[in-house]
């Protein structure tokens, strides 16, 4: 995965109880929020904003998540979130993200999110993301 | 995939306004929700309870997940869940999913989720799963 | 709060285990959740639609929410939400709420949620809400 | 409300765009999420820590929730809670919350959130937390 790595970004977050299920470990479908607001981070980082680019018509859309779980985060428990692009063609890329536990960077989940957009408009914004 | 289901499964949901966001459309973490609801759905029609299993010591857990997104949902639309499952290994194996929406069976979602027991205990679980 | 009730409608549910948090039972705020649900399909089937509502530039705007949480639901439990509305002034109303167990009609919770319109145009509509 | 406050705590938090709806805002069910969470820390601030008193069998439970809403927020907004407690009874205290907007410190929301605890045990937790 390092090699396709363009760009690095790192935000950071901790755990809040309400995010836990009965096994007490962050509930599976929670990363998902969690790696959605990295995403949105990123493209704030340059310089957009993904509610603005949605009002102006361009949506930028999930058509695929590949979510790979290695180890359980649990409440308290801060982490942080590497999200990093790459192009596959001129209007879909990847956000390839990783999460890793604070204390002791141990990788607790790797992802590969595809985005599209589904207007022509959408590849200046995919130049600019790529580009920067 | 339709050679590998050995088991299907059907549940109804309705789209609730609350899992909607900006977009107007249901968010794509939600539908982790919905999944993992008619996993534990095909669980119970079984014989078994996700909660009891968990109590007893045996842990069923998401190792892998992969979602391809292909239309979206809105607020107030009825859908679907087929759940089928498929044997990867002794502890490990895989549910086929696919959102539909209940007017015209339109596919909105698949999803190929690998869950692996941790402990040998799993064993017999998995077997049940399959067998039935 | 039986005099006050002026209408009454019952919608049913289940819980699903990703609703439920460390301690076992569904997270209190989870709860805001179901009864805005409820009160949507209140609304439903009174003819008019929230989504609709909101596109047309009337906002129905939640501005009180009182909860009693009298005992608690878990993962898989049947439960009703019985909903009823009284008019407060021109533009304003209260939802009252409230939450049964299935098997034994058990009082899970009481709320009353106090509902404005921030536009003349809302009166129309809390007119057709009371009436009906 | 300022009279009764025998103490006062404020965290930070960031609007995630999943956090809000088709109308653009939080979600009003949101709120109670970020509530509980700003109780927990306030506990953990006291050197006590929710998870772990759950575990010791003392259960503290929401009774009551009184929530008023006043403005709205919006993905991206920054906001702070300020949680302060007052003693009912033995076994019962009041948490008071306030959430403000950084940017110009706009009042959001303000609550009463009543919590009890369901056994002897948990007096010393009460005391304890209204001492510190």
């Amino acid at each position: 995965m390092k090699d396709k790595l363009e760009h690095k970004d790192r935000i950071y977050f901790e755990v809040r109880d309400y995010e836990c299920d009965i096994q007490g470990i962050v509930n599976n479908a929670v990363y998902q929020n969690y790696l959605e607001h990295a995403r949105h981070q990123f493209i704030k980082s340059r310089g957009l904003d993904f509610a603005e680019i949605t009002k102006q018509g361009i949506y930028l859309v999930l058509i695929k998540a590949e979510l790979d779980y290695k180890r359980s985060l649990q409440g308290g428990d801060s982490f942080y979130i590497h999200t990093a692009i790459e192009r596959v063609s001129k209007l879909k890329l990847n956000f390839l993200q990783a999460v890793h536990h604070s204390d002791n960077d141990q990788l607790i989940l790797t992802a590969k999110m595809t985005v599209t957009s589904t207007t022509k408009e959408g590849k200046s914004i995919v130049d600019h993301l790529v580009a920067s």
